[in-house]
């Protein structure tokens, strides 16, 4: 059996439009999933590196949102433009991308 | 902002009961997930350890499964029955439980 040595969960949480919290699904969750996804397919490393669902991350201001384990990279306000520096700097290396690091 | 020090992913993905793949949902990933995230309300623990909803985690036979992060520890075929022991050994402490773990 087979264990991703990344594994990227992608908060695509749907709450109702009209509710008081934010939600990462209306704010474009599930497309920066998507593109992750079809990039590392692409790639042929989507076993290697796994692009998970996930529901509410609980940084429900700050979406869409993603965290990068096991290194715990937490990222906020992610575009589908980041995503390809996303995959090059913080998924086959390490390093955390300053502008979208919820942490700093 | 504050970070989970372990964050604990539940598969809850549903697939239908006809499909040929089984699916955590169907299985008790559900029940799992929300008595872990009720254990660790109780204890007052539910912000350092969080329990999140996640999608198919891949190891579909194996289920319900979970993962349990930074560690990496796998899980599957767990019941309501192993919760507790989880928290103990596995949440609280790093220990991982031998019968449930899938990386055996």
């Amino acid at each position: 059996m087979q264990f991703p040595e990344k594994h990227i969960f992608v908060c695509v949480h749907q709450r109702d439009a009209n509710a008081p919290q934010a939600s990462c699904a209306n704010s474009g969750g599930g497309e920066i999933r998507a593109r992750l996804k079809e990039r590392l397919l692409e790639k042929g490393l989507h076993k290697t590196y796994r692009v998970n669902t996930a529901g509410c991350l609980g940084k429900c201001g700050c979406g869409p949102t993603l965290v990068i384990y096991p290194a715990g990279i937490w990222y906020g306000r992610v575009t589908l433009n980041d995503v390809d520096e996303i995959i090059k700097k913080s998924i086959l290396d390490n390093e955390v991308i300053e502008r979208l690091d919820l942490k700093k």
